[in-house]
C-alpha cells in the first residue's frame, strides 16, 4: 500500500460521509503554535495568521501530509469580542491560508467558530448570534466548503451557532467540549446531540476537554440519544491528545497541570491508533483531534484506518508501520522493538518517580492554597467567588 | 525588559564566549521533524533539507525566535556512509538553509558532524577521517562560522573528528553523548575532555543520551578533569529534553520507550529553566538542547538567563514569564496559576495510573521476551549475539 | 485525657447505640492470623480457635486494648458446609475465647455468621437456613450478647440469615460486602438496607471488599434508602484497611494482588483517623474494620473519636497522638514529624518505582494470560466458564 | 516435604554455620509490637517484656513456628542509659521469655545489645563499655547461647561492643545498620567487617536501615573486604522488610514516611523469597530480618530454602507454596493465581494514584518546610543545627 493522494475532483463533506468514507480532521493549532512561539497562552488568539503566516501555513501542510481531509481555518476565538478590530483581517487571512494548503491535496476548507466570551455573563442571543454572523460573512465571501461550530460548553449557545451558520446553505458540523456528564447546565450528551441536529447540524460530536477514551464515551451517549429520537446525523470526534482520567466535569482546564505542565499526559502514536480504531468501530466517520494532536498523531489515525481507506498518507513515507523502521538499528534489542505487539503492550514510564499519576482538579473543590491565593486576586465577579467558597466548604478534599 | 534582537555586527563564537556572554544553542531536529512527518525513525537521516526545505527552514526560524544564537546545519548522519551519493547535496543545502535563517537575527552558522556508522566495526582511522573531511570541505566552501563534532560514544573517534576539523582554521566544539560513567570504552568524562582539548577543541561538553541533570553531572566531571590538567576550554551542554533517571550507561536508546513512547518523559519549560540556571551556575556558557528540545524549551533557557543577557528572545512576545499570561483567564483558579511558585512546586501527573514511573533499560540485561525475539532475528554479528547471551545469564533481572 | 476502661455494668449493644454512644468494632482476624501463621489462605477457616487458642486470644486482647467494644467470635466460614464435623467445636471454642477476653474490658460478645458456600449453586432456602441455625444454637448456648450476619454478596441470602437469627431474641446486625453498585444480583444498597431492616435487623451496613471511602459511599446510599422508606436502623461500617479505588463491583477479591500482594495498599493510621471522622459525620455509630485492620488501625478509630467518647483506649499508653512521641527523637528532622499537619499532608511513597498505582481487576474482563490458564484448569461449572468467555469478547481491555 | 521440627540435641550457632547449615533469624519486634499496641514509637524501648509478657511470648512463638532458629532477647535499647532502673528486670525477663519459647523448638537464645544513646555526644569508651558489660552480665547469668551486637552506625562503637562481649567466651555476631557507603564516619563496609572480625566477632553483617537489595550489596562489600584481608567469618543479614531505593546514607529513619507511613513499602512474601535466595547465593548463612519482618516474611525465607534445609517450618501447615492454596477458590481467575509465575511477575499496585513512588530523604538536605519547623524546636545541640543549615545551603533540592 503505497502512500498516495487521491485523484479526481473533490467530493463535499456530506458526500464523503454519506458514502461511508472516513474523513480525517486536523489537529492542534493553539497549543502546537504556542510551543513553536506564535500563540500566547491565556489569550489563545490566532493573530499568527497575519503576523507569521509561514508558521501557520507550515502547520497546515504538516496536517495535510499526515492525512487530514479538512483544513480548518485558524479562527478559534477570532470573533470581535476577543480580537477587536483585528478580527476581520484574521478571519480572511485564515481562510486564504487554509484554502492555499487544501489546494495541494485532497482536503476541504472548513470555517470554524466557537463559543463566545460573553455567554457566561449575558445570555444575549441577539448579540451572540451577531458575533457568529460576522465571522460567517467572511467565510461566505471566501467560499469555504463547510462550517464547524466547536468548543461549546452550553448546548444553548451551540444551537444559536448552528442556527446562524445554516443560513449560509453550507453543511454544518457542531461539536461540544463536554464529557459524559453533559453540558455545564447539566444537559446530557444525548439531549445535546438531539438539539443540535434539530437546529440543523448534519454532523455532531465532541471536541477538546477530554481524552479519547472519555470523548468516545460521550459520543456513544450522543449516538444513543439520536437513535432514541430517531434522528440521523454523522458522528465526529476531535478529543485531546492528553490522558485525562482524573478530570472533573469541566475537563482539562481545571487540571492543575493546565496549560504548562501537560507533557507527561501526551498520547503516543499507539494510543491514537487505538483511539482511531475504537472511533471507527463506534461508527464515527469524522475522526480528528484537538489540543495536543501533533501531525504524527493525525498520521496515526490515517495509518490505523489505511486498510479501510485503501491508502496511506504522504507522511507515511517517513514512517514504518508499528515501528518497522527500527529493524535497521544497529542494536539487536532496538531492532526487537520493530513490531506491533511490542508497542501495544508496553507500559511506558514517566521517568518522574517523585510525581503522582493522578491529580485532583481545581475548581469547586480547589485546594486550600489556591483558594487563599484566589482571595488575594480579582475574581470574575463577586458573586461567583462567593458561591465558589460556599461550595468549597462541602466539596474540598 | 522588551524582547529584542541584538544590534551590530556579529561576533564570532569564541569572541562571545571569551567575553563571558551566554551562547544559546538550538534544539531537536531529528525527533521534532519526525513528529512533523519529515524524518524517518531508524534511519534518522536529514534528506528533508532537499525534499522539504520549507519544513526545515521553519524549524530554524522557530529556534531563532526562541533565542538560539547558533543555527547548526541539519547534517546529522549526513556522511557518505549513511546517505550514499545524496550526501553532498544534503550538506550544501543544509548550509544554505542555516545561513539564510541565521541572517535574520543574531545567530552564527555551525557545521555539524557526528560519529560514523563504521567505527564500531572497523576502527579504521584513515577511512573515518576521510568521511569527516568530505563534509568539512562542503562546510568550508559554504563558509560556516564554526564547527561542531557531536554525538560521539567513543573519545577516540571524537579526537579523530577534532583533528580533522581544526585543519580548517575555524573554531571547533566537541561534545560526546556520554554520562558520568564515561565513554563506551570506559574512558571517564574528565579524561575525554582532556583529550578533546589537547586535540584542538576550544569548546567541549556533552550532548544527547541523558537528561539535563545527568548531563550536567558529566560536564562537571569534564570541568574537573580539565582543571586537574590545567587546561582551558569553554563548556557546552546540549542534553535531552526527556527525564531519564533510569538510563544505564548507554543512555536513552536502551530505554524500552525509545523512540516511540517517550512522551511522558518530556521536560516542561520549568524543568528547562531550572536546567539553564544550573548550567550557568556550573560555568557552562554554551547552553542548548538535543533530542526532545522544542522551540519553547529553548525559549525557556533564554528567559531564565534574560537577566544575565539583558534581553528576552523574540518569541517571548507570545509568552508571559512564569505563566503570567494566565491572569487573563476567566476562571479564578486558573488565574491563580500565574505565578512562579505554582509552577516551580507543582508535581505534575502523568494521567497514566496503570504505568510505572521507571523502566529497566534493555541491553546486556535484556528481558527474556526481547531475548527470544532477538534470536529469531538477524543479529549484528554472530559473535555479538553470542556474547550478549553469555552476559545475560549473569545480568538479567 | 488519660487512657481508661469504662466503669460499671455493661450496657447492651442497642442501649449503647440508642444513647448515641460510639461502638468500636474489632478488626481483621483471617488475614492477620494468616500472616502470623495460623490461618490458611484459600480455605480461610478458623480452626485456629482449637489448634492455637493462645494466638487467637492474643489477637482479641490486642483489639480490646486498642478500644474495641465488640469481641466477635472467630467463626467466619465456620459452618458445617466448610468445616465438616469440626464446626461445632470451633464455634464453641470461639465463643469461649471471645467471652474470656471481653470479660477483661468494656466489650460485648457477638456471634458471627456469614454467607454460605452453597448459595451461589443452589438457592436452597431451607438448607441454608439450617446451616445458620446450627451455628445460632451454639451462640445461644454460650449466651453471646448479640449477633452479626456479615459478608453477604446477595441480599436474599442475608435476609435469610437475619430471619434465622432474630428467632433468638437477641439484637441482630447485618452487613453486606457490597459497593455502591449494589449486590451481585444488582439490588442497590438502599434497597438492601430496607430489606434487611424489614427482616428484623437493628443495625445495618457494610463490611469487607472495599476501602473506607467506597464503603462509606455505600453506607450513605443505605442511609438514604432507609430514610426514603421511613425506616430506622443503626448504621455500621467495617471496611477493608486497603486502598481499592480500582476495584470493580466484586471488590478486592478480583484485584490481581489478592491475597498475597496487597501490602502497598495498606492504610496508615492517619487514613483510618480520617475514615473514623467521616463515618461519624455520616451518622455511623458502629465503626470497625475488616480484612487488613490491625490493632493499631482500631486504636486510630478510638483516638480520633476520643473527644466524643471522653476517653482514650488502653493501647494509647503506647501511642502519642499524631506522632507526638517522635519529639523525643535525636534527629531534629524526625522530631519535626511530631505534628498533625505533617502526617495529614504527607503523600507517602511506595518505594516501588517499577510498579503502577492502579490495577485492572480480573473477572469478566480477565486478561488474556489468565484466560488461557483458566482454560487449562477446572472451571466452577462448564456453563459459568462459557459465559465468562462470551462476555470477555466484549469487555476485555 | 512435610513441615517438621528438627530432632535431637541442639547444635551451637558456630557448629551449625560451620557445617554449612542455614540459620534463620527472627524478625521485627519493635515495629510489630508497636502495631499491636505494646511499644511506643520514639522511645522504642522493650518494657513490654515485663508489662505484657504474653504479647512478647506470642510473637516469639510466631517466629519459631515460621522457622526461626534464633530467639533473640527483646532487649533492644534496654541499657541503663535508656531505661534507668528498669533495665535489669527487662533484660532478665527478656532472657526468660526467649528461653521458654526456644525450648519448644530447634532454636537458640541470643542475647542482644545495640548502640548506646551517648556515643554520638561523648565517645567515652570506658562508660560505653560499662553499659555493654552490665547487659552482658545478665545474659551470662541467664546462660544465653550466643551474643549479638547489632544496629551500630559507627564501627568504632561496634568494635567496643564486640570487645566487651567476647570476654564471655560465647560466640559473638556483629551487625551494623549501614549501607554500601559505609558507617557514619565514612568507614567502608569491607573495612568495618575487617575491624569487627579482628575484634573477635565470628559472624558479621548488616541489620536494619535498608531494604534487602541494598543490604546484600553491603554484605557483599563486607565479604570482599574480608577476602582481601584473608580473614574468615560467617555472613549474616537482617534487613528491613521495606522497599527503600530512595534512602540516603542514613537509611530509612530519614525517609519522610518513617515511622508512621511506611505501609506501602512493605515487602511481599515473594520479595522475601527472592531475598532469601540471593542471600544464600552470596554465601550468607545467617538469614533473618529486622524492622517490618512479620512472621510470614520469616516463613518465606524458610520456604525458599526448604530444598537446601530439607524441611519446611511448622507454619507452612497453613501456607501453600507459591499460593497453591488458592486452587480451592470458587472463582476461576483467583484459582489461576495459584502458581509461581503469577506471583513472581506481578507488579503490584499501591491503590494510591495521588502519591509518588519515591521520596526525598530528610536530613542534611531537609526540605524548607521542615527546616523552618526545626528552627522553632530545640535542636540536639546548637552546633549541630548550625552545621545543618550551613550544609543545607548547598545540598537542599
Amino acid at each position: 500500500m503505497a502512500p498516495a493522494g487521491r485523484p479526481g475532483a473533490k467530493k463535499g463533506i456530506l458526500e464523503r460521509l454519506e458514502s461511508g468514507e472516513v474523513v480525517i480532521g486536523d489537529g492542534s493549532f493553539l497549543i502546537t503554535l504556542e510551543k513553536r512561539g506564535y500563540v500566547k497562552a491565556g489569550l489563545w488568539t490566532p493573530e499568527a495568521v497575519i503576523e507569521h503566516p509561514d508558521a501557520v501555513r507550515q502547520l497546515h501542510m504538516e496536517f495535510l501530509r499526515a492525512g487530514s481531509n479538512v483544513m480548518q481555518t485558524f479562527t478559534f476565538s477570532a470573533s470581535e469580542d476577543n480580537m477587536e478590530s483585528k478580527w476581520e483581517d484574521v478571519n480572511a487571512a485564515a481562510c486564504d491560508l487554509a484554502r492555499e494548503v487544501a489546494g495541494k491535496g485532497d482536503a476541504l476548507v472548513a470555517g470554524g467558530i466557537c463559543q463566545t466570551s460573553i455567554y457566561k455573563y449575558h445570555k444575549d442571543e441577539a448579540r451572540i448570534k451577531k458575533l457568529f454572523r460576522l465571522q460567517l460573512e467572511v467565510f461566505a465571501q471566501k467560499n469555504v466548503d463547510f462550517l464547524i461550530a466547536e468548543y461549546f460548553e452550553h448546548v444553548e449557545e451551540a444551537v444559536w451557532a448552528v442556527e446562524t451558520l445554516i443560513a449560509s446553505g453550507k453543511p454544518v458540523a457542531a461539536t461540544m467540549c463536554i464529557g459524559p456528564e453533559g453540558d455545564l447546565h447539566g444537559v446530557p450528551p444525548g439531549e445535546c446531540a438531539v438539539r443540535l441536529v434539530k437546529a440543523g447540524a448534519s454532523i455532531v460530536g465532541v471536541n477538546c476537554h477530554f481524552d479519547p477514551t472519555i470523548s468516545l464515551q460521550t459520543v456513544k451517549l450522543m449516538k444513543e440519544g439520536l437513535e432514541a429520537a430517531r434522528l440521523k446525523a454523522h458522528l465526529m470526534s476531535q478529543p485531546l491528545a492528553y490522558h485525562t482520567p482524573d478530570c472533573n466535569k469541566q475537563g482539562f482546564i481545571d487540571l492543575p497541570e493546565f496549560p504548562f505542565g501537560l507533557e507527561p499526559r501526551v498520547a503516543t502514536r499507539w494510543d491514537i491508533q487505538k483511539y482511531a480504531r475504537e472511533a471507527y468501530n463506534l461508527g464515527v466517520r469524522y475522526i480528528g483531534g484537538c489540543c495536543g494532536f501533533e501531525p504524527y498523531h493525525i498520521r496515526a489515525i490515517a495509518e490505523e484506518l489505511a486498510p479501510e481507506r485503501g491508502f496511506l498518507p504522504l507522511a507515511s513515507e517517513k514512517h514504518g508501520s508499528w515501528g518497522s523502521g527500527l529493524d535497521m538499528h544497529t542494536k539487536p534489542w532496538v531492532r526487537a522493538r520493530a513490531r506491533k505487539e511490542y508497542w501495544e503492550n508496553l507500559r511506558i514510564a514517566s521517568g518522574r518517580p517523585y510525581n503522582p499519576s493522578m491529580s485532583k482538579p481545581d475548581g469547586w473543590g480547589v485546594t486550600k492554597g489556591t483558594a487563599e491565593l484566589m482571595q488575594q486576586k480579582e475574581a470574575t465577579t463577586e458573586q461567583q467567588l462567593k458561591e465558589l467558597f460556599e461550595k468549597q466548604k462541602f466539596k474540598s478534599q
